[in-house]
């Protein structure tokens, strides 16, 4: 998995996920706290930009927050440690060779992990394996397919499509967003409910308009620029010019969208 | 206008867009209230499938309903004399040359009109001028590049972008809605604010699945299907196969994502 992690481990890119954690961070979530001596497992928390989140919205519950990097659980620890939490513990740990016994947490959290994976379901019947009956999934995703702006530009869409492509080869998938509800469904969840979390931006909206558009979106394509490149995917010229474009939406008449999605669903309960 | 407008006029098209209303009258319509007393002018009413939910909606006000079609306009006061109304008057007159002084209305109420027009502004700047100052104008439009769905098609992209085509010929623009605060900014209103109305339909929500999906949107996109043809933007058969991967949408694992956006902005106070 992490061989293959389309955005690589850059310290720009550790950046881009704090960025992106503290720009959405309402929009994805202000709806999610878990009650006190509640025990969540993170799957896949990276280098832990939403551990803190959750961690400190939920100050009675307890985390464990796995990665199968060794690398991203270390950065996280050390992020958790300065935001001075006290409520999470991080292993490194693969989602499909995880070292917890069946029915050990009441709840689970994965976040931008399922369009690195080929096996998304099998991912997530897994970690439905780990939860108490009655327990809770939470599951967001991006979809950069969501992804529409004015002024339009297919140079844009272009530079974006080599993101899409590179996640493709890389056996993940960057249009997943759309499709939590049939994957939640099928990895056996019950009362599965999907909300879409669109990011909206004009110029009336100047945090969103450099946190989300220069600093998050365009910031996370241009990170790709080498990849895209050497892949054979587009030459530098086209690519420039489309994130050029993509920058181009960030002034006074420019508007943009993309919209995340948030699955919750339960652990079935015994009949 | 109304020689160019993209849908059609046909009994098929007044029952879409009834249904239309009908299905997102609460997504689109339910912060719209006019206070008792107010005078609402609404541009481009066509058979009057908001003017109903908007009249019902606020009782104590009084609308002017107008429409560039006066078979439109007729077909409106029949529907409106249906469901009982007696707080609005029609007329049939153009947003282009309107038969009302300056500053004569409180509110301006305009929705689904400027996808179809080329002057989209001039057209904002003149309702603009029937506002009082401090009046607020309020429009909604939806944006056919928001459309995105699982799985996933290229087919189905193909037969959406006919529509696109076909509106872009008559001179209109089926991708706007995105568009609406430069347009709005433009036309020099104040303290304008938009927020998009997304349309998320899983098979959790079948009365979406049904009223939306199949009787709107996919509805929409078959009514193009002769004009396409005709104007050698398509074949019927490649267009068939777009219009089946739109309806498999709506099956057990379909979703299919849409968006509207409605902006809202005042007349500028004199200084």
């Amino acid at each position: 998995m992490s061989a293959t992690y389309v955005h690589g481990y850059h310290r720009r890119e550790n950046e881009r996920l704090q960025d992106q954690a503290g720009t959405l961070v309402d929009l994805l979530h202000s709806d999610t706290s878990y009650p006190a001596g509640s025990v969540i497992l993170e799957a896949g928390c990276g280098v832990g930009a939403q551990t803190v989140t959750l961690a400190q919205r939920s100050p009675g519950a307890r985390f464990m927050s796995v990665d199968a990097s060794a690398d991203s659980v270390a950065e996280a620890k050390r992020t958790a440690e300065a935001a001075g939490l006290t409520n999470v513990l991080f292993q490194q740990a693969d989602i499909f060779d995880l070292p917890f016994a069946p029915e050990t947490f009441d709840h689970v959290f994965v976040c931008f992990v399922l369009e690195h994976l080929s096996r998304p379901v099998d991912a997530l019947a897994i970690l439905n394996r780990q939860l108490r009956p009655g327990g809770t999934m939470t599951v967001i995703e991006g979809d950069h397919g969501s992804t529409y702006f004015h002024p339009d530009s297919s140079a844009a869409h272009r530079a974006i499509q080599c993101l899409v492509e590179l996640q493709r080869q890389g056996g993940g998938n960057a249009l997943i967003g759309r499709q939590l509800y049939p994957l939640m469904v099928e990895a056996d969840l019950e009362a599965v409910h999907v909300s879409p979390r669109m990011v909206y931006v004009d110029s009336s909206r100047p945090d969103l308009v450099d946190g989300f558009i220069r600093k998050t979106f365009t910031a996370m394509i241009e990170g790709a620029r080498e990849s895209a490149i050497a892949a054979g995917i587009i030459g530098p010229d086209a690519f420039d010019a489309g994130v050029r474009d993509l920058y181009r939406t960030a002034e006074a008449d420019g508007v943009f969208c993309y919209t995340f999605f948030k699955g919750v669903g339960e652990k079935r309960r015994r009949a």
